[in-house]
């Protein structure tokens, strides 16, 4: 029996819930994987994008939802299509490679898709890896290419091990400055253990994303001061202070808590994208969530072969994360993870559940830009909590 | 004309006061670079060490002391004599190339001193990057290699980007844990920019070093609660419950304000290490201090190119150093660095004094040890605040 609340319904065609899914106190969403990705490709090739392009991009988006980065997924959709939409990222067109040698390649992002650039790169990094023990690609003229994961954990399947770099729009001060000079540049790396298990460290160089502060901010909650600084630079507290024109600190925060090692590390993902590739580069990179001219990020990827060092990779890496999922924990609800369980948490959730659970307003997002693009949105079904 | 406080007479020898360089107050000691490095030499060959090892040893002693990292400088130099002088480290054979490509190796380090394994990865590192563009070589059966930015800064003579990695005892509690786990495992890039300025970052993935929770200790001062738990795996903010039985937290500290990516670092740190070189890793390294048999730590050396990657590198990376130096800092006393700044600044003043500041206890430490070597002490100067 359909049930939905007024509040939702103004959201929502009929056409698209989905009854034997429904309770009768339906608060949220799923929406199956392939359902998801399916309207995500739909929304970028009505804007001009050609197939297999959507499909990357499509691919990229998903899988950041699907491991529980939504900040990553559809919630960015919007933004590749203005891009595509209004010619300011390219589709028309495949990345280039401008120098090559057997283990390093400069590639011409050409301006693409970032996931056409990201995918381009990591298949030839992973290339050479199988044949010289590693491979190293950089590349100019990319733009946002999603969460870093989706490149690193693309070596995984080749039982190699995959890293990744990316450059990003200012939003992080670095330590003792009174400006917002960086962005939140990640790192990711993702290496093979047994049975499909693997480590996949996919982290921003700041403490915390902007989202995590909103969150604190619409729950009236302090937060801790190695989050972010008011529009002075001053480590603070209170999550309006770092909305309101303020930013980011980088990993560790204030300067007495070792914020300067965050910022050599965001600078050190710098020096590997923007300075290595030629791109843009640290405060001359566009504001964020503007489009005034090409984007002209800088992203690195790598690749290397367990096979060409020591005998007996993934029995190794194995039992190090079974040895730290297995230590006593401080509080016996919390046990201890290792890098990627989290996300491997949520992806088992979304296959018990047969969908991505997404907020109601991500689904109401969803509706408007398939209204918009005049297409059919995703097939949502409604739960209650 | 000398005047020595009866409190700093018992530690030194008269011979070795230049009376020139002392004043009328003296409370601490300077002693010239290359007296230092010569020092330390003598003392290692004194238990038997190859005259180019021990010269290895001492040069990258003496750095880490000129760079004001004294932790890792004099201040460790008993241990290598110690297990030279036992025969847990060797000194009668070189390191061992097991596997190679044109952009990898894998290293047998034949348990001889860290820098005699590092130094030879490191060449080996850079010739393969001046060929393809990178090279990547990891041993395993090394020791405790000094400062880890010892290696990663030897690219910078050739003009390329440096990189290095190392495992150590265990020191850190992972997020959550209530068991020490992991070593400080730190991270070192080195990069070129103009006029012989460069960037070095060179960090433990822990918060902080141990020696700054002993010295907050020491002043009886609390300490953020990033930076350490009790021996139960609790945050604390109190020195002593951190050194009676405790350990260090991650990068980050604890988990509400990131913990989790430190630790995910230091796990990085931890896999291109000891599971890639197939040495001994994380919990199962013997503890800090202690002698049991072969260290077998693993490292890991990289060296980049950038002439294969986009040109004028250098360009960019001095432009975007400059640009950082020149942010209106927060606190006017206090400038925006980057990283390698800090050890600069350090150098400059050892330049300018013609010597390194030691504290009388250091000096102490080395009349000791020459007095157990039966060999010269190095000339120490005396002088006031």
């Amino acid at each position: 029996m359909i049930s939905v609340s007024k509040k939702i319904l103004p959201f929502l065609k009929p056409s698209i819930l989905q009854s034997r899914y429904l309770s009768t106190n339906g608060e949220y969403f799923l929406i199956r994987k392939d359902e998801m990705e399916n309207f995500m490709e739909r929304c970028m090739l009505a804007v001009g994008t050609q197939k297999l392009h959507a499909k990357s991009l499509a691919n990229c988006l998903i899988e950041a939802d699907y491991r529980g980065h939504f900040s990553h997924g559809l919630n960015r959709l919007d933004m590749y299509v203005r891009d595509i939409k209004e010619g300011t990222t390219f589709s028309d067109r495949e990345p280039i490679v401008v120098k090559e040698s057997e283990a390093t390649a400069l590639v011409d992002g050409n301006n693409l898709l970032g996931p056409v650039v990201g995918n381009f790169c990591m298949h030839l990094a992973i290339e050479k890896a199988k044949k010289v023990g590693i491979g190293m690609v950089v590349a100019n003229r990319s733009n946002h290419y999603g969460i870093a994961g989706h490149y690193s954990m693309q070596a995984l399947k080749e039982r190699l091990i995959g890293l990744s770099f990316t450059n990003t729009s200012p939003l992080i001060f670095p330590t003792r400055a009174n400006k917002r000079t960086f962005g939140t540049n990640p790192i990711t790396i993702a290496a093979p253990g047994k049975d499909n298990d693997s480590f996949v460290l996919d982290m921003a160089t700041s403490t915390v994303a902007f989202g995590k502060v909103e969150l604190s901010d619409r729950k009236d909650q302090v937060i801790p001061n190695s989050w972010g600084a008011d529009k002075n630079g001053n480590p603070t507290t209170d999550p309006k202070k770092v909305l309101n024109g303020g930013g980011l600190l980088p990993l560790g925060g204030p300067e007495e808590s070792s914020g300067y090692k965050g910022y050599g590390l965001n600078l050190m993902v710098e020096i590997l994208c923007g300075i290595l590739s030629g791109s843009l580069y640290g405060p001359h990179i566009r504001t964020w969530q503007t489009s005034s001219g090409e984007a002209n990020l800088g992203q690195c990827f790598m690749a290397i072969n367990p096979g060409n060092f020591a005998d007996n990779f993934e029995d190794r890496l194995q039992d190090l994360m079974d040895y730290c999922r297995n230590i006593t924990p401080v509080d016996k609800n919390k046990p201890v993870l290792v890098a990627g369980d989290p996300e491997r948490i949520h992806m088992k959730t979304c296959d018990e559940k047969d969908g991505i659970q997404y907020h109601i307003n991500q689904v109401k997002y969803a509706e408007d830009l398939a209204k918009n693009l005049n297409i059919e949105p995703p097939k949502a079904r409604l739960f209650s909590q």
